[in-house]
């Protein structure tokens, strides 16, 4: 598959280390590469650089933006440039039809300004694939935030894993090697049955209160309030949280700190911690994601991943 | 939960060594037991011996078939019996509205008949929950007829797990921990995701083709004929087949001893080596089930698990 | 390494399937083969069958006798023939003095012969490489026969190890890794500690007998009598105990018997459940030790490893 | 055992947090503590500050030293004081002469002087017990170590750890467990049989030079220089070292540097990055140690573990 990209055109738009490592191997595999937002970055051989996003998109068959999208005001985050990057309406507007925009997180707005305007928007954040393999470096990143804010080592602790998803049976798994004595806890049969099977003491959420005291080291992977007030009083105070969903967690943090319990918001691991690992993943989806996007033109716009 | 059964009738009717687990520990939480099929068992103290499942159907709360359900004239098998139990028009006519019919497979005769008769049908095998957990036993025995099967040790060895699903977790799982290489076969992206962060080597079915001829063992899980001719053909003689797909499984057996290549069907596994622990398994699912059917009464039929 | 053994010869003396795989690789590697007791084999393209010990031993460069060596009267035991072969004191006067004999087990007499006639005797059965790797189909062998002999899975049961030596450090971890609840039992504090990092319940044999009624299955690898009548009857009856320490093992069996308890001895397991890979192993192992002690020619005799 | 230590006095001397925890655990067991070197800690209820070591030796029945022990000039660290504690000949010759000196390494001018004077003293690092138990901290801190240096994930990896002893086994215990793909070097063959039980790539150190250039994480146990300038040469650029010899590790450091590899030095672990952990080691180690050791009085003075 190395020169499967051969004659592709693709514009690379902000973003962090992970995209370097990105750039790189779509290269390797024949891709020819505009980027935006990365006039700060070591020069990339072969590389070109646009002045401007309305200047790139007109140039390219395919757009690449970060997995964690723009902001509320359509700005993308770009590590290796100073000047602010905007997908906004004019910038959306001039997209040719037929390329396709892959972004991680699209914003309500965005979604419904692609759809008016027939724009094939790829959502790579509703990707499981890209999820869990994400999940790695998310684990290890959460991890190592526990090893540095406890006393204890991992080894022999009571680890609690709140919510057994994607993330939730990556962590786990991880901890288990680790030689963690690992509580898992979920609400459907199906995943305290699974895991049983994996050797975690398996506990529904609707016990978890029971049982939280026990806990030393908490991951929360849920992205609602699970540990609100009266879960966080049966903690005791010398536990640590390390809360890996989406902002703004699932901990109600202000509680924990009047309560003295050490509790840390971990997101968007995966480019902060392991930036070659992240990157790696996304070019080991990225040009089969391309090339499958690119053959089935579309001319009616729909989310798709 | 010890006596959250009590005072509830319960029909228990032919099956295996599992089912005298699961008559105990029913036992334990309070139900009163009447069984069918178990002449020739150790007498049960406390148990009632129904003469006929006829006579058993108007006596109790909730009826308990086995796992296996019926065969296609309506007989269910019972270990412990000489004289044959049939599920047939007059039984499911006798059976009172309000009390469920739980069984493991239902045919669809078997489906049709009660839903006609507004007879609430609990069909166990669809049970997740369920299935997972029997997938342990699955796994060991599978493991057991390779360990008796091979002149090589699973350690070490290139296994292949056929098809990632309930138990094709749970295999992958025990196979690398006793110290086998493991490679993952699947369909879908985000299982071959999971199986690269399970350490698994991961395989698209697409390409089993240019694998399968590493393979020493060979566990197929997928219920249809994934090793046909063509891919026989890529198997090494030396290697060994064990099929636990549900009959016929998914292997061409006459064309596997055709080529030399040991292929064994595993069915039905747990029942028979593990029936304790199989035992155990139903005696934990069964009694909430139980009370969720009795509590919850409906008036027409649904299969429902 | 391929040719390593060009133009050597080696006579291999009785055996079993093992050794069969050992001669393919031995002739692999460029080594010239002198076969005694393989009769009834299929015949092996490029050995010689030598018709008795005695003439063999003076054709040699090196004499390869089994694993478990001989019996009381020096008879060797041959799978693949009907004469008997015997290692007598005729035999070991016709041996040249710079020809290594290395066998597994050699009882006190034949080091006592070989001591005074000055040949170089290799003990292999002392050599804690092949010991160790010998551990691996003895444990899967051990775990085979707990599996047929118990009702319940090795997953989820309370498995005992006794003894954390070569052989009890491997059958903790595959059991741990089939996902039992391991618990270690030894008397070194460094072999208590390193069960811990393992993530065993670590035990000191002096608090077995307070913990010994948990267990469900129970290998023994101490080759003296710990489950004795008082331990025994301590045991649960529905244990299984697998006892692998060489004859006659560490249990009193008569008096498990008397118990109830189903108590197996699995002595010789590599040749028996596994012997292909036995046989790879003897083939990784020993030409470097043929080279080895060809190399270095001692005068006098002793006990090698 | 909770009140094994009732009446013993304990001088405890210096150290870090391991020390407090250490502190509150013999408290329990009914031990009287005398402190020196922790004025600037939060005070301990129940403990004795003495003003100096000279006074605190009189007074008790055992003398607890760091595991640290001391520097050239005899000063003990002391985490929670800022005047030096230092062990000369004057405290030495005033110590009784059955009160047991526990250090956790003794240089050999104490050694010789202690001898002469007919002092016990009790050498803990010498106790393969700790130590083994110690690598569980010591491993995860260097494991976090090289999380914090990588842009890769430990998951995945090529990780190679060079020395399979105390600390060796954990290391590589735990990077299995976390998903790495793990080489284990060593010198004897025994180790690497072990190595291959493990499911490791086993490669012994004559080896070494044509394996390491696939490594992207080194771990050195070994406490000489193996990783001189020859070696150097062949590890790639990303590759990231992480040495827990004991100082000054086994990395030539500024050749690494020289040649762009980012190496890492990581001397006692234990009390830095589990404090709580490394305490309970010694909490649960300590207690026997002090018994045996009082109630075995020596008359001469030998080293003792």
């Amino acid at each position: 598959m190395s020169a499967g990209l051969k004659g592709i055109r693709c514009a690379v738009i902000g973003g962090d280390d992970r995209e370097l490592y990105l750039i790189s191997e779509l290269q390797q595999q024949g891709a020819y590469i505009v980027g935006v937002g990365f006039e700060k970055a070591s020069p990339i051989s072969g590389m070109t650089l646009a002045p401007s996003l309305e200047e790139a998109v007109g140039q390219v068959d395919v757009l690449l933006f970060p997995l964690f999208g723009t902001d509320e005001c359509g700005v993308v985050k770009a590590k290796y440039s100073d000047s602010p990057i905007v997908l906004n309406k004019k910038v959306l507007e001039a997209i040719p039809a037929q390329v396709p925009l892959v972004i991680g997180f699209a914003r309500p707005d965005l979604k419904s300004e692609a759809n008016n305007l027939g724009i094939k928007l790829v959502e790579t954040s509703r990707l499981d694939e890209l999820v869990i393999l994400n999940s790695i470096p998310s684990a290890e990143g959460a991890i190592q935030m526990a090893m540095e804010a406890t006393t204890i080592t991992i080894h022999g602790s009571n680890s609690f894993v709140l919510g057994l998803g994607r993330c939730g049976w990556t962590l786990a798994h991880m901890l288990k090697g680790i030689g963690a004595r690992v509580t898992g806890v979920a609400r459907k049969p199906s995943d305290l049955a699974r895991a049983v099977e994996m050797g975690l003491h398996a506990v529904d959420f609707a016990n978890l209160k029971d049982e939280i005291g026990h806990a030393e080291i908490i991951f929360n992977t849920v992205p609602h309030q699970v540990l609100d007030r009266l879960m966080l009083e049966k903690v005791t105070p010398d536990a640590v949280i390390v809360d890996l969903a989406s902002r703004p967690g699932g901990t109600d943090f202000e509680y924990a700190q009047n309560l003295g319990i050490k509790a840390l918001l971990a997101p968007g691991l995966p480019g902060t911690v392991a930036p070659k690992t992240a990157g790696r993943i996304l070019a080991h989806i990225y040009p089969q994601l391309i090339l499958r996007h690119l053959t089935t033109v579309n001319t009616t716009c729909k989310v798709e991943v």
